[in-house]
Parts: structure tokens; C-alpha cells; sequence
């Protein structure tokens, strides 16, 4: 089967800025999964700000394998009960990829526990990739280095936590160099930052883009039972412990008792 | 000038559990801010949920270095603006260090991104803590391992993100291990989670335990000035760029517009 | 196609010991190599020690996707060249996994650059090993934890550089935590240490055992094509750099030459 | 007492290069030295190839407390019992700060485990380093990006293991990026890794490069006493398990024998 694939979009800009508009007529996200779909290993449909429950419902996210966000202007527009539930699936197993300006995005803060923030300058400059991680899996198909003729720049440092793994890093004409893809775990689920895509430029048509977009899903695909409730902390009665104990000393709990949260 | 430390408790069982009010007479957090205070380098002081804003004003933080986090059964009742003024500070640079229940605690939540939940059993189990990165900072002066004859069992898996160093690794009588003593950096800050300390046995009164405490405040010391804005998202101009480069393209922004957020 | 991976043991004990050769009549190699081909993605066959080049020519390692180490008496035998060249097989793309008292053979210490010491008892011991990585690949079909009835010992501290991930932590009878389950990357190579396996006892008869061995060889095969050269550092002429550039200032080095190594 | 610290040179292009011996008519190794010794709390000594046992025998190395190295057209004349006692030294807790071309010296491609590759161009190009982990020790007293105006190029990808932090990355005017700051631990010991350096370029006489230089020892320095043997791996007898146990099972070791190797 598929990986089944939701591409969010606030779908802003789209509406407001006839640039963007005339780039991605369909909008944005619509362009990016139609690039996911161009794989025939990914089945990718949209949501947007603008769906009830922006798109993402409970019954939805339990069907997701790989939810991809894009999101800029509208960012304090998602509702926090969305991005609870959304980071939920992540931490139940569900992979998410983040693009661009999503570095500012609700559930990327909340899942990195970090500013996120960075530097930024929209002059139009060269932008290029270069890989840091030899043969990753997203990087498969890749040169050693591609680029973007034109792309804002994000500069260091980038308020995220040190990754499980830096893949690329961008090189900027003005100057600066930013981390462009970046690792992630966060309960069960695979979390990936990809920084490229700046909505006045037509970076979602770009080939090496597209590789990087269909690697990046795959990448973050977790084939496994997604876990059942990811908060849960269980009280292991004493008579299931693994080894055989007797219960001693003074106690808080009684048994079985739920613990504090 | 010695490191200026909070150490911050709930302070709930002890006012309404008599094992713990026996054992810590004068609060978990004052028996934790003495342990601290007999060594020369370091100047502790405490703050517990009910004091005005939890004891934890924005005065109180900028002069804070490292503040130690225990709370159990009031979760819930730290003020939402608090952990956000904590993490804050956390990402300018003050160290924290999180014990035990801690691990559920907002601050702790918000900074790790991830459930942060485990499996537990209060029964009186023997633990036993080894070294697992040598001579680590935070493990000086300790042998390979040490015992704590009775505490609460924490379990695999641990609901938190990879840490730069696993320090401890924890071994329950009962059958179980435990991550125990794992390091991040969030922002521009330190932060150690330490697992023991369960508030119905003796743990802060351990030897062994108050060289961790103690090594645990030095490690996340960091004595560079604080970041001003942790969160500042800087539009860098065209013309201050590091390298001259001439804007084109189409533009989203005007020249030093703030950025979304 | 299925991934091509060669299970290498040093046959030493087999030919010297009863009990081993009792427990594995054809060899430890030849068992590990029967659980992985029961997989039908996996395709295994063996090596030793006393083939000629211990099995491992070039020609081979270039058609092997994984390899798997199994060595324990004979460390010191096995020749020096032979260990480069499956380090550079790694380095190039090929996935390796090394199995128990395999920490001190020579292409594990080698690709480790660390001691990777630890301590150990031999006293047919309960082992009880924890999955610390939620739903990562290598625990697919695995419980959260589960024991081998007798096992030799291996405690912590384990000389080895923190991993990019930790995927299982062991609990001994006797009282110690070792970390039993470490993913590294070493140039385009995946690289993943599984503790258990002592000769003496039947672990590689266990079905457990048997699924961390399967899910170990997925995890570590890297589908991509290998670098050709792993140790190549070639000297990038002016004229072909991505952004133009005009050389100046003095030279120690000719155009084109080879560096120094 | 001052961090006693040996800057270790490989003194061959002062000997044979007009350029270099201009730049640097005491040796770049007693350069890098008497930029330490500016700094109070170290006290810098030197030591060069061309010393008895290239100066670093095994009393000197048990009274480094870091040890600091240059080396490029003559790596291979290093003695590989040097460099294993080097390692060893490491390994039990000594600092050790490898600079620029260092990247190929044999003891730092024998504590990394990896390639240790790259790509170069020699072309007095203009370097620009930029911080990516705030308020790190390294970085201590500099702004966010400082700049070398004449640098050799070092491009990724680089063939060295995901780091515990990467500190640095350098912009290259022709268009390549680089890791240039990134720390290691390699058994006790703490490992910093930093690019610029080259021998035709008055580097060494930067004023932030000496700050990070001064950082980097003192982030290397780890006063706690050195293991003893970094590579022991003890029996522990079974009367001596931490919990009480009766052996059982098969044995193939006689109590208390030396382990295989």
C-alpha cells in the first residue's frame, strides 16, 4: 500500500498575493503533492487552514502516514487543540516533514521545544544544498550539491536542538549558511526539517526539490502499529514486576492508583 | 561569584503526607538547596508553588544561573505563564535541572517536545545508578555506580528525545532499567534530568546523590551573558548583508518588515 | 532483489568446545545465517575466519549489502588488511552488524575509534532487554522488553562513542545495565552493535533474538549505490568552484595536485 | 593550577617554504603556543616531528592535560606507537583540539573511525564562520560569524561521524559550506575538531581565531583524574555481582581468566 500522504497549507498567500497565486495556481500544497504523487509509492492528498478542523481531524490523522506542513502567514490561526492532536500522531508514530517558514509553525515549536528561530533576508539571492550525510536515504538520487537560483535566505544559528542527523546545509550568496535538513525523533515518529520553499519563488517546481520532498516522505514513513495512547505511564503492580519483589517502605500510591500528571 | 541557584518544589506532600514531612521537615526543596549550599562555589535558594507567581518573577530569573525543578502532584497548577517566562530563560542561557517526578512537569514537557511519560511501581525497590559515559562532569567524584536501598521504579521506554549523553543508566531490583541521567541543550541553554528522588524515602538525604546535585548545578552553568531575545527573528537588509549582493526577484516582505510568527 | 549478506564467524570455539559445537552443530554463522534467510528479503550466506582472505575479498564485500560479525577467541587473527578493507566497504555504503563479543574485534574498534571495553561475568545469568527507541525499525515485532533465560554479562561503562541512537538497554540478575542495542554511521555505511550471543548458550536460538537479527540486516542495507571511492578528498580547480572566484594570495600547492595524506 | 597544554606541530613547511617560515619564523606550533599562554589559566608548551619520539612520550602525555595538533605533507611519518599512545592518552581523559589539516593526521582518523574526507581548493578565498550552537563554551567572546579574508576552501561532504555538537559552519566565497567546529568523546577524553588553519595564511595571527583556540582548550580540559587503564575489561567474579547470584548454566572461562582480545 501506498504511504498515505496529507499536505497542509495555510493557503494564504495564495488567496491574497497574485505572485504566489500565479506560481501555484492550485496552491501551493496542491503543487507539492502533486510532486509526492509523481511517486507511485505515495498517495498524497491536502488540507488546509481553511477545512474544518483545518482538515485534520482525529479519524483523518489516524489514517495519515506522513503529514507535510507548510504554513507562513497564518501561523497563530491553528488552533492548539489541532496542534495537540497533531503532535499526538507524531508521537504515536505518524511522520511529519516540515518545510520552510514551518520552522515558526505551532507544532514544529512544540515538538522541537525551542525558539526555532533564525535569521532572514527575501532579496532573491542563490541559494545551494550541500549534503553533509553521505548516502542517506534522503538524499538518494542527489549530487553532492544542487541549487536554487533564487530563494530568501535563512541564516544561523537556528534555535533547534541538536538533530540526530544534518543532512544539508545551505550555502547563501549574501553571505550566511543555514542547516537545511535536519533529523528528528519524537516519541515514535520521524520528524524532518527542510528549509527551501519560499512562496514568491518557484521552488516546489524544482526537480532536485521534488527528490528531496518523495525521500523526505519515505524517510519518515514508520511502517509500524502506530502506538496506542503515547502518553500513557502505567503503574506496574508489584506482583507484575519482571523479577520477583516484595513491596517495602512507605508508600504514596495505593495499587494500581493513576500516578500525577 | 558563586552559582546562583533556585531550587524550586511544589512543596504539596510535604504538607500533607507525614512520611514526607517527617523526612524532609523543612521541605524536599530546602533539603535539596542545603545539599547544594555546602558546597563553597554554589548559592541556592528556594521558591515552591504557592509563593506570588511561584516564586519565579522575571526579576528573580534574570538573576538565576540554574534552577532545580522538583514538583509531583501540582502539575496542573503552574501557571501556564511561569513555564513560558522558565523556558524563556532556559533559551537565554540559565541551566535547569529536572528531578524525578519532574519528568511530567510542564517546564520539562515543553522543553523536551515529547510525552516525557515511562512505567512505574512504588514498592520499595533497590536501584542501583551506573556511569554510563566516563568521567563525565556530572559523574566526578563518584564510583562506577552507586545504590539507593529503596525508590520508585522508572521504566523503558523513556518518552524523550535522544540526549547529547546518557550519564546514568539506572537498574531496578524488580526487573527494569532506566535512562537516568540524560543531558540537553535548548536554546542557549543547559539541561540535565536526573531520575531519583522519590518523596517518600530518604533520596536527597544520599551522599552519592548530593554529588550528582551538586555536579549536576555546575554542569549546567553557563557563565556567558544571556541571550537578550531568545525568540528574535532578525530581517537581516540587503545592504547589511555579509556579502554585497543586489535584491531581485519578486518579494513578499518590504524592506525590514517584521516576519510572521 | 533480496539483500545479499554474509554472516562472518570465527569458528574457533565450535572446533574446540562441546558444548558450542553441541548448541550450533554447524556452526554459529550457520545458524544466525539460517534465522536471516528464513526472512525471504534477506539472502545469507557465510564466511570464517580459516577461508582464504577469511572469506572476504573485495570481490565479495562489493556484492554484499550487509555484513555480520560474529568473533570472539581470534580477534588478533584475523589479518589487518582484511580489516581495512571491510572498514572501507562500510565507509563506501556496505551495512554492518556486529553481534556480542564482537565489541573487540578489530573492524568494530576500528570503526568506533574508542577503547570498547566494558565488564563482564560469565555465570549463566537472566537477561532482560528493553526497547528504549519507540517503534524503531530494529524493534519491529518485538514486545517492550524480553529475556534470555542465560546469558554472559557485558556491564557498562561500554567505551564506545555515544550512538545516534539507543535502542535497547539490558537489566542482568546480577545486578547491571549494559546498552545493548547502538546504531552509528560511519561514512555512508550504517553500523549496528546487538549485544547478546555468548557461545555457551542457546541465544541464537531464540525467536526474539532471531527478529532483531532480520530487523538489524533491514535496518543497516542502504539500497543506494556505493561511494567509489570512501577516502577520496579531491582538489577542487578555481575555475571549476560552484560561485566564481579569482585566485589570489600565496600557494603552497600547484593546480590539480593531490594533497597530502 | 594552569590547563598544561602541548601544541603539537609537525614543523615541515617552516623548514621548506619561504612563505610559511615568513609568516610564521617561530613555527606555527610555537605561534598557536604563545596565543594560549596569553591566556592565564593555560600554560602552553610545544612539541614537534622532529623530536624524540616526536616529543610526546608517555611521561609528557600524563602530564598534558590537552594536547593540540597541526600536521599535513607529513602524516605518515608519524609513529603509528606514538599515535596509539596518544589515543590511549585520549582515551583516558586527556583533551585533544585537532586543527585544519589535522583532519587527515593519523590519530584523529583513528578516534573518529571514519574517512576523515573532504574536498579542497587552495585560492586565498574569503571564509566566513558562523556559530550554531549559542553560548557554547567555544564560542565564548565572539559575535555570531567572524571572518577570515584569505582561507583554503574545505567542502563538504565530510567524512567524519555525526558530531555531539557541531559548533561552526564555514561559508566559503566560491560557493562551499563546511562543519568547522565539531566535538567529539572518544572514551574519557573530550575531542574538538576545527577548520581553519592554513600554512600559507596569517590564520594564526587572528584575534578571534585565538579566542577560539583559547575556548577550545579550555572546553577540552577535563580535571577529573585519568583512568587508568582506558582499555581494561575485568572478570567480575561471581561473588563479587553487585546483586547475588549462583552460577549456572555452561562456562567457557575458568573464574577470574583474562578475557579473549
Amino acid at each position: 500500500m501506498a504511504i498515505r500522504t496529507v499536505v497542509w497549507g495555510e493557503n494564504v498567500h495564495e488567496q491574497h498575493n497574485r505572485i504566489v497565486a500565479s506560481l501555484y495556481p492550485d496552491g501551493m500544497h496542491q503543487c507539492i503533492a502533486d510532486a509526492l504523487n509523481a511517486d507511485p509509492d505515495i498517495s498524497a492528498t491536502t488540507a488546509t487552514l481553511q477545512d474544518p478542523e483545518h482538515g485534520l481531524t482525529q479519524e483523518r490523522l489516524a489514517e495519515t502516514d506522513v503529514l507535510v506542513w507548510w504554513g507562513h502567514a497564518a501561523h497563530g490561526d491553528v488552533a492548539d487543540d489541532v496542534v495537540e492532536r497533531v503532535c499526538n500522531a507524531v508521537w504515536s508514530g505518524m511522520g511529519m516533514m516540515f518545510l520552510h517558514s514551518a520552522h515558526f509553525s505551532k507544532p514544529f515549536k512544540r515538538l522541537m521545544g525551542s525558539p526555532c528561530n533564525l535569521t532572514w533576508r527575501e532579496a532573491g539571492e542563490r541559494e545551494r544544498l550541500w549534503v553533509t550525510s553521505r548516502n542517506h536515504p534522503i538524499t538518494r538520487g542527489l549530487p553532492d550539491s544542487f541549487e536554487l537560483e533564487m530563494e530568501e535566505m535563512y541564516g544561523e544559528p537556528f534555535g533547534v536542538p541538536e538533530p540526530l542527523e544534518t543532512v544539508f546545509i545551505s550555502w547563501f550568496q549574501g553571505g550566511d549558511v543555514f542547516r537545511s535538513g535536519l533529523t528528528y525523533k519524537r516519541g515514535a515518529g520521524n520528524v524532518f526539517y527542510f528549509r527551501p520553499g519560499h512562496e514568491t519563488y518557484p521552488t516546489y517546481h524544482d526537480a532536485n526539490v521534488h527528490t528531496v520532498l518523495k525521500n523526505g516522505v519515505r524517510w519518515a514513513f514508520n511502517p509500524m502499529a502506530r502506538v496506542k495512547d503515547p502518553n500513557e505511564a502505567p503503574n506496574v503492580p508489584v506482583e507484575a514486576a519482571p523479577e520477583k519483589i516484595e513491596e517495602r517502605g512507605p508508600k504514596l500510591h495505593a495499587e494500581g492508583e493513576e500516578g500525577f500528571r
